[in-house]
């Protein structure tokens, strides 16, 4: 079987949360899974679980809110940092999720010719999530979902809640 | 804090992944999770996982396939069986899933004024997936997430792949 390039992009809420159910569900056919988590430091609820169920997962020592036209020079140091994982630590994998990569690569702080390479030369599934997809990834990719927002929670001003949101 | 009503719709791939990656954010949190599989009876890779995480599963006892348009009476009463089930066994948990649920109700097989009004009663946090939702529910829902298939490996033609799409 050959791999697939799944690409999960969109506004809507439940690009990660896709991810970790994909996750749950090859690691249900005993596949081994590698999730690396742009941009997020922070431990988040399903972290714990997928350790424990044999996930190895990698992520930013530290959490960066920036805007794409105003990159900091550390958080670009981070994500190298964090794409040399990538690229070591990804062969062997039936699955390999690159959440929030798709923000890396809009911002151009991952290089189009670099991960183009690495999907040609992987021989995992990757799954790539995050807004702003670029197109070039989508026209690689075997699969696209679109997540739209129609409607949240967040617009009537309720507060995120633990197990929902994070 | 209050319960949250969110709807997973739309055509794209990810909508029960979505929802199985919320499950394994709530037990990350320690919380109780139900998942109710409309329509589907077939074991998938993650119930097994789900299982051993303590997470309780429903489904129908056997699998339909059916056109809107020519609903079998057998799927309606396997349908309304499980609903009791819902009825029966979502209290005290946090979070419940409902699988599908969105077809039984675009097609009435689950009436709207019955689930209204379990809307309006439980305490849980309640996700319906499927395609279809009606759009009474998307007005009661706090968010709906509408998942768009931009493209999909299956229009090329390939296989369904263990662990991916199952």
């Amino acid at each position: 079987l050959s791999k697939r390039i799944l690409v999960i992009t969109g506004n809507g809420k439940g690009k990660t949360t896709s991810a970790i159910g994909l996750i749950i569900r090859s690691l249900g056919h005993k596949k081994k899974v590698s999730l690396f988590k742009f941009f997020k430091s922070q431990p988040s609820g399903e972290d714990k679980i997928l350790k424990n169920l044999g996930v190895k997962i990698f992520k930013f020592k530290k959490a960066f809110f920036f805007k794409p036209s105003k990159i900091p020079k550390d958080l670009k140091i981070e994500c190298q940092r964090l794409w040399r994982e990538v690229e070591k630590e990804s062969e062997n994998k039936n699955l390999v999720i690159l959440d929030e990569i798709n923000l890396a690569l809009s911002a151009n702080i991952i290089k189009k010719e670099v991960f183009k390479k690495f999907l040609n030369t992987t021989k995992s599934n990757i799954v790539c999530t995050g807004r702003n997809a670029p197109l070039w990834l989508q026209k690689i990719a075997d699969t696209v979902s679109e997540i739209k927002e129609k409607k949240h929670i967040y617009i009537k001003g309720i507060k995120a809640q633990e197990g929902i949101e994070f």
